[in-house]
């Protein structure tokens, strides 16, 4: 489909959040023309007056687990430990492969109701989750969640192998759980992996005091630390959370290009802790942002995120300066993508895959328009999001999902939701 | 206009937060009936299939300053005194009456998009904000701001006298800024005024260090505690903010049925500080939730600080059980109508207004349906909103806003945004 966007507001954050007026063309799934009005002739499939309103990149949620969506509100006002053991584990040890699909695809829903046009899922069945993402043309790069329970070292390098390269819209990482999932001898072995592939490793990590301070006791070092020394890091990658690195992980971070992928909702509801996001800034390491998955937050929506990224780190400094609205954009929408070294969709220039959102400038909180930047970020909400476009498809427009059976979704997840709850 | 609603899941709140499945008639603008389905021989207006969706109170946003939408995304990144003393104040000593009846009136339109049916609203120019809101139909406390810089006493005392019964969506409340923006003088007549009218008295209060450390230089003693000396908690009221108050503060806010108005998004931006909502409850002080103005927070998303109460509240005490969603539901829905001595809207018995909203259950975000308040305070957003009714009017339906001129207002508004925002 070839698809022209005119009569806009732009802000295409190839180098910060400049705003101008004009126009955006579409072929295929890459963008074709970004810049003032001009002529064509070019035979549309279909023209879009945006009103005025605003073109921009998609929100990059890049650390979430989708198929989660069964727990939302099932378990909710516990600590993480007692979350992941008592009400989590027991019920993900008997969740199917089709579940799983499903659950993903109601996941998917919501990320197209906020503007999200790429994540990063780790969650346990990668093949029905890449067929989730196929079928909904979401962009997807499914993370392996590898820990002593499984799956085996063989099953992660036949999916690294098989996975990637399937479905152009969907890639697959290496990464494990957490360093306390795994023993010592198992991520000796994924080091030997990471290296036979040269891939970069994701992995929760410093999520909690809890977490840090049982891995010091084993180790003597920090989970950072210990990741360095088994030369985890050899080759980039991201730690999710990062709320209780020290200055010494963070050396080690900016060193070896790790980014932090700030999880703020699942923070603040898990009372995990406040993030040092203005310090990673201040030392040049990349943040990226993710909305945890939707037992944990339990929502996935990015513009709260967005607004609690600002938000915590004001408090956590008590400065309100930190952490300004334009840098949470770029989180938002460029680290993330860079995250996954996906800088073909990170931003809007010429050439890039078309992933694109149109914000509603004309709904009360977007008014008056002093400063669109800050508006999103300060008072913007997902009520927003006009449409979502992934590799050149609207597969979400004025509140309708487009081609897609709702009812359906929806029904097939209260039946998994009602067989998983009482176990 | 008579109205039914039939087909719909109800929590009513009066007491607690459980759904049942019925239907709701709304006669003029009462609540006539709320129960199972049953047949009526009444001819209705209207008859409105809720399809399973729910029926609630309206939220009672009862601290903001509707006008200030001028001011969004304006001055940001700013500490409250540098916000006020040199961004604000200068401004609004050439805002005119007609133009806060603008201003307030789009964040009129906001308020509906969350769902709110009642705002308690501390702004310049009572007269106009009293004829915004009985234009747009919005029901609203006026509470005056009186400081050392105006108005006069005699000019409150009139206003309280004549705003008072002129409309009946409209109240005006005794109030003053701030302790540290009147002398003790003026605060010793206005303690002579509310003894006059035995009314509850509406003030900032304890919402930074820099206030409380002031007032202590000042007089030896907080800011609550000054009040208390001074007889000015005699008839009840509520303190905006109370970020910082002590143990001794809070024993004087119980003792004197005072309640703690919270606005967690303003607190959070300005990095004033997280107040100890878990220590109110537990003391038995009643918490009603507020946006704040919208050049502070700068949203008026009552979804946003339903969130925020709750995951602050557990943050600050690392504690993830802290004030749970239906404590946090109580306070958007019922407290707040309580805190202004309006229990005639508290919640959906019969008898009373017909305040009430609808929660649109078939979006992504609310599905799986296990436990709705949760799905509305830790992943709801305002995008759920499906109608706002106030007064037995629905004003808000299905993104629509009911018979106004949309498109005037924000014109009118870009307007004054213009004047004003080089000064």
């Amino acid at each position: 489909m070839n698809i022209r966007f005119y009569n806009a507001r732009i802000m295409t954050m190839k180098d910060g959040v400049d705003v101008f007026e004009g126009e955006l063309w579409v072929k295929g799934n890459r963008i074709d023309y970004v810049g003032e009005s001009k002529s064509s002739n070019v035979i549309w499939d279909k023209e879009i007056d945006c009103e005025k309103n605003l073109l921009m990149p998609g929100f990059k949620d890049v650390h979430t687990h989708s198929g989660m969506t069964a727990f939302r509100s099932l378990a909710d006002d516990l600590n993480l430990q007692d979350w992941l053991n008592n009400m989590i584990f027991p019920r993900e040890a008997v969740m199917s492969g089709e579940d799983i699909y499903w659950l993903t695809k109601l996941a998917i829903l919501e990320y197209l109701t906020t503007g999200v046009t790429l994540i990063a899922d780790m969650y346990l069945t990668p093949e029905t989750i890449l067929d989730s993402c196929a079928d909904m043309g979401m962009r997807c790069e499914i993370v392996s969640g590898l820990n002593k329970f499984g799956p085996t070292l063989q099953v992660l390098e036949d999916r690294y192998n098989n996975l990637n390269g399937k479905n152009p819209l969907v890639g697959f990482k290496m990464g494990v759980h957490a360093e306390y999932t795994c023993d010592r001898e198992l991520l000796e072995e994924v080091s030997k992996l990471i290296h036979k592939y040269e891939a970069p490793l994701y992995v929760h990590m410093s999520e909690t005091t809890t977490e840090v301070e049982g891995c010091k006791e084993r180790y003597g070092i920090s989970p950072v630390a210990l990741f360095e020394e088994l030369g985890l890091w050899d080759f980039g990658g991201s730690i999710y959370h990062g709320v209780w690195c020290d200055d010494a992980d963070m050396e080690i971070l900016k060193k070896r290009n790790i980014s932090v992928i700030t999880n703020p909702g699942s923070n603040t509801k898990l009372a995990s802790g406040i993030a040092p996001i203005a310090k990673y800034l201040d030392k040049g390491i990349l943040v990226g942002l993710g909305t945890d998955g939707p037992s944990s937050n339990n929502c996935l929506d990015m513009f709260r995120e967005m607004f609690l990224v600002t938000g915590l780190a004001k408090l956590k400094d008590m400065d309100p300066k930190a952490v300004g609205a334009d840098e949470v954009l770029k989180m938002a929408c460029v680290n993330g993508a860079i995250s996954l070294d996906h800088e073909d969709c990170s931003d809007l220039s010429e050439g890039k895959l078309a992933d694109v959102i149109m914000i509603d400038l004309k709904q009360p909180n977007m008014q008056p328009i002093l400063n669109i930047p800050k508006n999103i970020v300060y008072s913007g909400s997902k009520s927003n999001v006009k449409m979502t476009m992934i590799d050149g498809k609207i597969l979400y427009m004025n509140g309708e999902f487009i081609d897609t059976d709702v009812d359906l979704i929806y029904e097939k997840c209260a039946q998994i939701t009602e067989k998983l709850k009482d176990i």
